[in-house]
């Protein structure tokens, strides 16, 4: 898969980055969080009860759309991420069952890096110079068996409205190409083809670019990079003071970045700068071609303590 | 690799050893869905659109309760079941930063049997005597690497109306002892306590026993047994058409069985009868405190492929 | 945790459903160890003080061979098999070093099923209809966590005389064909060329056939067959009193088999019915070059309680 | 277990050893190798075929000892390493068996950190202010996936003199009480004991503690310190050209360390410092009840690449 490519050309940047030693200047660059010292929700803090209820006013047509594609071994995944499961039947050797009642059941282990499909990353996910968001140096952030802050545990679960953005509409292409960033021109034009729609404080932003038909089609492809938002359409968006943003493909932001050697800088903004939490490969497209663009969304997530990103199904409903 | 075709044969083999095998009273007895051979949905079919707005209108106070504990090495689980989680930093050995941006960033690899905390039962867990849900036979079913049927990716997500049933109030226990079974006299009960609410079929039904108050104080007790639903409950709940049947403990049914020697039979007559779907260790306390009893429930899973269950965060809206 | 109880009753019923199991014919046809009902060395039992010595005298030139090659996620693998293996610097984030002396340490993390690379295989792999070495039913054997009886913790380790049989030099090929047999005739005729050599009773017998040689050259073919041990062969050496019998292929007996649907009977007859322990993907190249056939040979194992297999890498001494 | 507590005061050093940063010194301070820039063997090049000849000599009662504890989920284990095995039988749900051999199998899946039982450390698995064996980098070490160098694949197999120090004969006790140093003057008097014993370049070196008795006895006086090598010692025997040492203690060196602060500073001048690689929990109780001191050891280890350490067995022979 052509991850390894971009795997590579991050290991090239590896050694480049080991002559910047020290974060004297990253501490004094280092954003607060505006919630107080002991924030883990960022953005997350912008959704009020007015936003659920606004959001339930959405429900129209009474249909639910689940967003997540499937994480299993070909599911293209950022490498060395790998993904295996493993299905036991204890105590029922020989066919025998248990019990009066001749019960049969399976079980499952899961062997896998999280960050494999549909994914919800994490506050802790994502840093500067070792200090990640609310100004905390990464010694208290790491764990090796389970993060010390911003584990996926402390996620609160989300219900608000989401704004589906249709990039393919607007640029009049059923799949985006690659390298294509998505800043406030492109935002706010897909937002008036919409019906002028507005995004508020609270809401999901997510986008929709058709990348997601190349899964199992073109993965090398897919794996080599993909359209998405850029930096100036990361600020524009967090400064709007958006809970959430996702895309439909692997890594949101656009890849290859817009300034070289700028190494996932728009995940730095998001989730360091400005905690706002990241969903990726989640896919719209139901809705899109319902011509549906906004909706009460739910995020819930596997509450696996000390965990950096969580496996997703969001759920949008309208 | 070709050995991947040695392994062919011998599954072929497999199947031709599946008529040595004798389930014939179980397949007389198997019950096949309504919905038709392919069913994978089981009770979800029960949820229509007019579900969904209807579950809408009772977002009212416009608050969100995320409804899990969380999954961790200390949460009680059914043996031999065991958690890991592993933290890495890939690239980043000295302190080392990636690219012009400095990029830290955490990585997760979670090593765990998936029923451990809040967790969904999907139609492949449990069977009776080799035979699971819509009368598929074990062999169709289980898959060393992933279930072959009903694996939670087929999970559709869920949006419906959920009931929370207090049984805490009802009995004027803070806690509902062991043993105690939640049977047709009991939900009627605790369903006019409550303002005479009626179940409708496509609902939600959630247990309120106050038991995962025991989670970290007494996990012994917890882990010997629980109050929950009984044999006649369980059927009586299916026959009303709920879609998912969920409670604030570790196995839903009440344990000790209500008749020795029938193992997991609420299991059997929920998952593989009538294609409810179970949740477990799910927490309404946040709703009950508030007095509501009923909301918007959404469920969505990580969606990795052949599990056979998924570890949840259910949002109930109200 | 008392779910352990749960536990253990749901276990008692296990052991009353297997009287409704019918194998009783493979019960009167298992072979019972000659060693005793509680025997678990098998053939093993055949090395005495004696073969130790008499091993020690062939060292001759004070050379070494290890016989392994590498386990990773390039070895051919019988599927579904996968290899993973994840390295961390425990409380090392920032590149910091753990007290005065500055401590810098690895850990590593191994997510692998055993039986790939160089492997030993221990007399609970192989069974016949359900029932293992020694008479022993299944259900004596299987635990979901580790094997309850033959577990590779039981391997008490070899040292012994190894006899190397250049199968190449005798067909005057560098690589055998797949497919190809070894019996009696092609045993005696190999031992005929390397000068009339014997195989004593406790020996280790390994046959040399280039196969290794396609090793990330050809798995495709390496993975779809190989030559190997036949039925009669492996009746013929058993009954010598061999103590392992190895190979540098991946499965030590001929692939495809010599009947067709006799799925690993070579591996039944060496393991089930007489106790042989098993080498695979054991190379003697180095030793076959210098013209050496016999040597010591010793064998350990990593002693992880209810392994069914470990991975070795034997030591040859001549 | 106390490890634990162990493992806190790690942590503790950790953030002292925060102020720290930047690897001038260490980089002049370190030790090149006298076999070359590329060597990764060691103390290991000390072995020549004379040592092995002079070593198969030493076999006079064809006597084979396995030295391996077991490793399962009770064996003693440092912080935060885990330990968990999975028993699989594919393609036999129902009792069914494969092919006309009616074929039977056990598949195994360990899931585990490589550190637990009885261990040899690689060259790989500690440095010195990031500096490891050789004056190499971390940067060139470290791969998230598997060492970059010094995977445990390098290590070649060892077959060599072993010559075992029995420490409770010379002390006069059974268990040799945690915090005793061995140090020159020990070693000597112990060999002086033994029939004035010499150790020559190329042996392996095994002291005898009795600790490995408190194993399922007393897990936290074990977990919590033991005796061991001396700073002293460990250069002592380092230049006398020894090839690997061992004791059966889970650390080798004496814990408490002999200057508090001073954290594993015993391995990390064999390892990094002289490359000499380290066996732990290596039980020589047999030989040691027989009077026998000396004898030929082999050791061979899973040959997982890009392992830090190996679960092993060494096999001596007398």
């Amino acid at each position: 898969m052509k991850t390894k490519n971009l795997a590579s050309s991050i290991l090239t940047s590896v050694f480049l980055g080991l002559v910047s030693m020290g974060s004297a200047l990253a501490y004094e660059s280092c954003h607060k969080s505006k919630w107080g010292p002991n924030d883990q929700l960022g953005a997350l803090n912008n959704i009020t009860q007015d936003n659920i209820i606004a959001a339930s006013k959405l429900i129209k047509q009474g249909k639910k759309m689940a967003m997540a594609i499937e994480t299993n071994t070909k599911t293209p995944a950022f490498p060395p991420r790998t993904y295996s499961m493993t299905i036991v039947r204890p105590g029922q050797e020989n066919g025998q069952t248990l019990g009066n009642t001749k019960l049969s059941y399976h079980d499952d282990i899961l062997q896998s890096w999280v960050g494999i499909g549909t994914q919800l990353d994490g506050l802790g996910h994502i840093g500067i110079d070792n200090v990640f968001y609310n100004c905390t140096p990464g010694i208290e952030v790491t764990g090796v068996s389970g993060l010390k802050k911003f584990g996926i545990e402390t996620f609160p679960g989300v219900a608000t409205r989401a704004v589906l953005l249709d990039m393919t509409a607007l640029m009049g292409k059923d799949i985006i190409p690659e390298g294509t960033p998505f800043n406030q021109p492109e935002i706010e034009a897909a937002l008036k083809r919409q019906g002028n729609m507005k995004i508020n404080k609270g809401d999901v932003v997510i986008f929709y670019t058709g990348w997601h038909k190349l899964l199992g089609v073109d993965d090398k492809r897919n794996g080599a990079a993909h359209p998405g938002l850029g930096v100036q359409g990361a600020r524009y968006l967090a400064n709007l003071g958006v809970a959430m943003i996702g895309s439909d493909t692997w890594g949101l932001e656009v890849v290859p970045f817009e300034n070289e050697g700028q190494v996932f800088h728009v995940h730095q903004i998001l989730l360091a700068e400005f905690g706002v939490f990241i969903l990726e490969n989640v896919v719209a497209q139901q809705a899109i071609k319902d011509g549906v663009y906004e909706g009460m969304i739910t995020v819930g997530q596997h509450r696996t303590t000390g965990s950096v990103q969580a496996i997703v199904n969001p759920i949008f409903v309208y």
